[in-house]
């Protein structure tokens, strides 16, 4: 049993035009009601309103989990026939009399399998993006949640450098990749990680969401390594960029270029200031270097119980950065069909600016 | 880059009341595409036509996926800023011509993210729920296929064999999962194992569904350990119940009685039968001992690349058994507040019966 911040989303609905907001399994339901469950074929939800304790519709055989919890919640349980799911669906709407009412949804969570039953239970409901509302609840870390991902970045930092010695030429991305995850789960990893390791050589390199493959590392290959531990639930997520044997001048050019990009984004945020600085201290690096148009993402993303999660560090983004907002500064440079070269660290606002919560060395290092 | 069956969506439409198909990240897109994406905030998604190439909309930065792949696709990519997103789907939809057309989606995959950008892009469209459409697609598994599988079940014998020895009294559920995770990925697994052991001792064993957690090993628990592997994108899926030192008479009766029930359900699957008999065969056993209300849940599921799909082993349902289809016989019996006993293994179907791919011993052993 995780921690639970039930009263969060009851809080949220008072100020809201909404009358409920439906949850399905995912990080924002562990975040709220600490129950796990995994995204199937049966479906899941759990239903908050303004003034009564949250209902769940969930399969009979799930109903364990609903014992001893350190809250109220009302079961509405099914059994294993399909046909009788809507039942379920049906008696939690009428309970909860949600018939006609605005019903807000977590577009980026919510399929249409959850979202059939719903809508069969009460046509006349208006059903509403509430995203916003969702991830607001998540937005701003706790003293525990940065506490998690700090522990987080310290498994994955201990993973890494224990991977490094063993790296040698002539090995695939894919070995890399699996002596990176066992290094990852001794030194403590949850085994779902939220993502496995990416490990990208040479030309694969050129591709920021490569998939580690059966290419071999060669001397003259960028690598990079972009990976991450989960901790209590929180995530970190991390990359360096290393060298095999000596490398072309460009690319330990690029990579002094992106190191001083990662270190003019990391040094750009502080509370006050939209996101959209922290992508233009680390973007102007890279333009002024003349590289700009082979920078092609944002500068990074919030991270917390999820890969990827508000708030966003893109040029357009003018969202204000608060205390405890935690995000990546993730700058690279992508030349196709040759290397690339990536340095992320994990961040988080503090009173005054903010923090790297990781700090492994980020110069270019030969190994093989 | 994975095998490809990008002709089968186009197949699947030609006799059918469907214009297009969609897909989004998962295995269903990784069975027709072999390309795999992350599910994340950024919305994929690959739309098949009864007579075009299919049209991907996808971010740019996910373009090099599409560099060298061995078919026709076009490509709808988009940038970074997310008010630019709907265009790229207005220019799919358009390129296709999809206006008031009949398009099946796939509701336990596809989200409320990218149905809104589809609906918005073509209001006047019939989205219909193509899922059996879609399932059908991934019913039959070819040879290469059930060799995967029967590979992801040989990682998963031998990552138990050796985990078995590791395991001492006083050990923690997540310790065993741990070092069970461990030896999978030493032996050989994906990184990306569909699902993390479910490891529960005593009285968590009673929940068919629970997460490993803190408590320890006891002198007198049954240990319930429901594993698998990922190899080349199949699964395998297996349960066995262990004896930590002696156990008390009614948990050695409950585990023969199971065992008994998994011989029987994995006698009855034959071509040409219902899945229903296959649990009837299995339940059968466990009503008559006496403990039919402590069997909660279906004889099985489908596997092929997700843990749970077609077709599934219920009482209700009459689809009809195929040569290739493979699933789960997993019967249980659960003592709320107790112990619990599983025992799970992986079934194909074969021109005259069926094969189990799993044979790692199913009597109860002490361990500990």
């Amino acid at each position: 049993m995780k921690a639970n911040r039930i009263e969060k989303p009851q809080l949220a609905l008072q100020n809201s035009e909404l009358d409920a907001l439906v949850l399905n399994p995912g990080p924002s339901l562990v975040y709220t009601t600490g129950m796990h469950f995994h995204l199937m074929e049966r479906p899941v939800v759990v239903i908050f309103t303004k003034n009564q304790p949250p209902v769940i519709v969930l399969p009979e055989l799930e109903e364990q989990k609903l014992v001893d919890l350190p809250y109220k919640i009302q079961g509405f349980p099914y059994g294993e026939k399909p046909d009788e799911w809507q039942k379920a669906f049906d008696d939690a709407i009428r309970y909860l009399d949600l018939k006609d009412k605005n019903i807000g949804m977590e577009p980026r969570s919510l399929r249409l399998l959850e979202y059939g039953f719903l809508q069969a239970a009460t046509p006349g409901a208006k059903f509403m993006d509430a995203g916003e509302t969702i991830s607001s609840m998540r937005l701003v870390k706790d003293a525990e949640e940065v506490d998690a991902m700090r522990r987080a970045v310290g498994v994955a930092q201990k993973a890494l450098q224990n991977t490094l010695p063993l790296i040698k030429i002539g090995m695939t991305e894919k070995e890399v990749a699996g002596e990176l995850t066992l290094q990852l789960l001794r030194h403590g990893s949850e085994p779902e990680m939220g993502f496995s390791p990416i490990v990208s050589g040479g030309l694969n390199g050129a591709n920021p969401h490569a998939t580690p493959g059966t290419r071999e590392l060669q001397v003259g290959d960028l690598l990079v390594i972009d990976w991450g531990a989960m901790v209590d639930g929180y995530i970190s997520d991390l990359t360096r960029t290393f060298s095999i044997g000596a490398v072309e001048p460009e690319y330990r050019k690029i990579h002094q270029i992106v190191q001083e990009a990662n270190s003019a984004g990391r040094a750009a945020g502080k509370p006050g200031d939209p996101c959209a600085h922290v992508d233009k201290a680390a973007r102007n690096v890279i333009e002024k270097a003349g590289y700009g148009v082979y920078f092609t993402h944002r500068t990074g993303h919030g991270i917390g119980m999820e890969g990827h999660e508000e708030p966003y560090m893109r040029g357009d983004n003018m969202q204000i950065l608060q205390p405890g907002m935690a995000y990546t500064v993730e700058p690279g440079i992508y030349l196709p069909g040759r290397n690339g070269v990536r340095i992320e660290d994990d961040m988080v606002i503090t009173g005054a600016g903010c923090e790297s919560l990781s700090d492994m060395p980020r110069e270019l290092t030969v190994i093989g």
